[in-house]
């Protein structure tokens, strides 16, 4: 089962490192879905890896729902968060116990942990060596996650093929006139897609008409105000499937369009095969959105935004392909991710093209078929 | 205007502790509505208040879509995110070159910046004293927040009006067996908020059948099953209007009911009514949740979540209504918050009452009318 091998991998990355507990924590307050895609727990809780004094693997899920656990979860145990009061010092003191691990052990805990309380850990804890770190266990938890396994791979498969049946019946309703307000279209994708078997939405839908396609995140999200009027309306949206989200943005641009228009939709279009054209095994993200930056710049526009970003259990994930000095993501067989370039005018709207990317062996596969549709 | 009025509160305070910067951060990592409070800016950023060389306060506000910012944030200045690579060290070293802050003086940042993050801050800040606690502005802002002002009181009349008003058409719709699907209920909620002015949902409506209802937060949050069938079905929803959030739910109690589930609903009743007659002026709130939790255990049950939780820009907000040692809010007028006590079967399923409460000087006010409907 392929929630425990990727456990197993992670047991192996503790082994050589001699961590010999370590903490992942999916709250209200720090979401990780780290432990959705090691338990298949689609709720609140914790979650620890570790040894045990005979040097054997196990994992302990401490779930807020402890019914939805039930249900859901793979783990070796399952503890109910309420036995430790549901604070999390308490539950990583019960897992030291449960586990018996010795003083003096590496235990590590999510990197994401705030400073104060990572100081009332280390004061609880000091009997053992508290690791908080960015290259610990959460990155190569993150690591792994970049790369989809076989059964990801299958997801994508039938999330994007209702992502692109949506999309269809979408062009469809937004020429004959039957979605013709922003809030028609985003409702109309939150009905379809659960009829066809998804969670939901993987994030707010946003559709913004020519007046507020100006905004990256228009402000409200969708309104009752005219979609695929005359002038560029934009459609970003994601489903979720299995915990997995699609993510694409079209463009619905309905004639008279001003040069500007056309001009912002040239440029997004060019932008995005430019992109896609760069698209390769062992190539830096940096370098792909780097170059889009410099096409739009000698166009002397600029992009607000980053190229894309990895898309899976949560909407946003590694690898990010964003121009950032820090940003040492290299493209590898396996990868899904976006590619959205985009250009926004105050007054002339914007324009968005995302489509969602698979890196495989043979090549590059465009798993959506978001586009920007002249209406 | 009250974003003014509410910052110079915060400068105030920043004198008195000799805090020459403060930075607020709502990304996606991190996310704090405080500066949509202090700015009316309703999207990613960073705001940093501060006093420049001659003393005098300046809110300077980083957006991330800046178009988005020039129509609804209102502070002293803005400067787009891209200006500092979209990067909080970078705006946060540009916030310090911007005020001309003195080397040595206090610089606090959020009490939820990552350790590793935190050891990068004061790295790169050796000049400065960096502070990144939990008793500090943030908390300052989390106490200011808690009691809300004249604004804020006006924007929940309309908020609960709307709240009740789609309390009452549901509990008709679903009675005439218009909306029999736990997806009908949540779309048909989702539509009538917004045709009534809201910006959205709160949060994730949760409707849940008589076979999901075991579950505190069901997964998925909706699905196409029947929702008031034969047995208990909650529906869990917050409808968000001008950014505050309303957070009721209903449970549906279709007979024949079994002597257990009978239990469940007058056992959550009592519950309900026993918590709302404590509630007063200068009460602690881990009282309340603690005699809540007392009954239920006299009743051999048990509540696997909080009593409730105060409500505003976030569906979950001070004060914390629960039993646990280090909660220390004590209720005072001016704060909205919930009440839910709720009891789950994994066989029976669940019952679950909330309402959201106003404390005034003058006593308890019910805001909403959300109960236990029996069909």
């Amino acid at each position: 089962m392929s929630y425990e091998e990727r456990r197993n991998k992670l047991y192996r990355w503790m082994a050589e490192e001699r961590v010999s507990l370590a903490m992942f924590e999916h709250t209200e307050a720090r979401q990780d879905p780290a432990i959705r895609w090691m338990t298949g727990h689609p709720g609140d809780g914790l979650l620890f890896l570790g040894f045990d004094r005979y040097g054997k693997s196990h994992s302990l899920l401490v779930p807020w729902d402890i019914n939805i656990a039930l249900i859901y979860a793979e783990a070796d145990s399952v503890i109910a968060y309420t036995e430790f009061e549901r604070q999390p010092l308490r539950a990583l003191q019960g897992a030291l116990a449960y586990f018996k691990i010795p003083m003096g052990c590496k235990v590590e805990i999510p990197p994401v942990t705030p400073y104060p309380l990572f100081l009332h850990y280390v004061g609880a804890l000091f009997d053992f060596e508290v690791l908080c770190r960015n290259g610990g266990i959460h990155r190569e938890v993150e690591v792994l996650r970049a790369i989809k396994d076989a059964e990801e791979l299958g997801i994508y498969r039938t999330l994007s093929a209702i992502t692109n049946e949506l999309i269809h019946v979408l062009e469809q309703r937004i020429r004959s006139g039957e979605l013709r307000t922003e809030e028609a279209v985003a409702l109309f994708i939150e009905a379809a897609c659960r009829k066809r078997g998804c969670e939901g939405m993987g994030f707010e839908t946003l559709a913004a008409g020519p007046q507020r396609s100006f905004g990256i995140h228009p402000f409200p999200a969708y309104t009752g105000g005219d979609f695929a009027a005359p002038g560029l309306s934009i459609l970003d949206f994601g489903i979720k499937y299995a915990g997995y989200t699609s993510d694409v943005t079209l463009t619905f641009a309905r004639p008279p369009l001003s040069r500007t228009q056309e001009r912002l939709v040239a440029l997004t279009e060019r932008a995005y095969r430019l992109a896609l054209a760069m698209v390769g095994d062992g190539v830096a993200a940096k370098t792909i959105a780097a170059a889009v930056d410099v096409f739009f710049s000698n166009a002397k526009k600029s992009m607000p935004h980053a190229l894309g970003h990895g898309i899976g259990l949560e909407a946003h994930e590694a690898p990010a392909l964003r121009n950032r000095a820090d940003n040492d993501w290299v493209l590898k067989p396996g990868m899904i991710f976006t590619l959205e370039p985009g250009l926004y005018d105050p007054a002339q709207g914007g324009c968005r093209l995302e489509n969602d990317i698979l890196l495989t062996e043979a090549g590059v596969e465009v798993l959506t078929n978001a586009r920007i549709i002249r209406l």
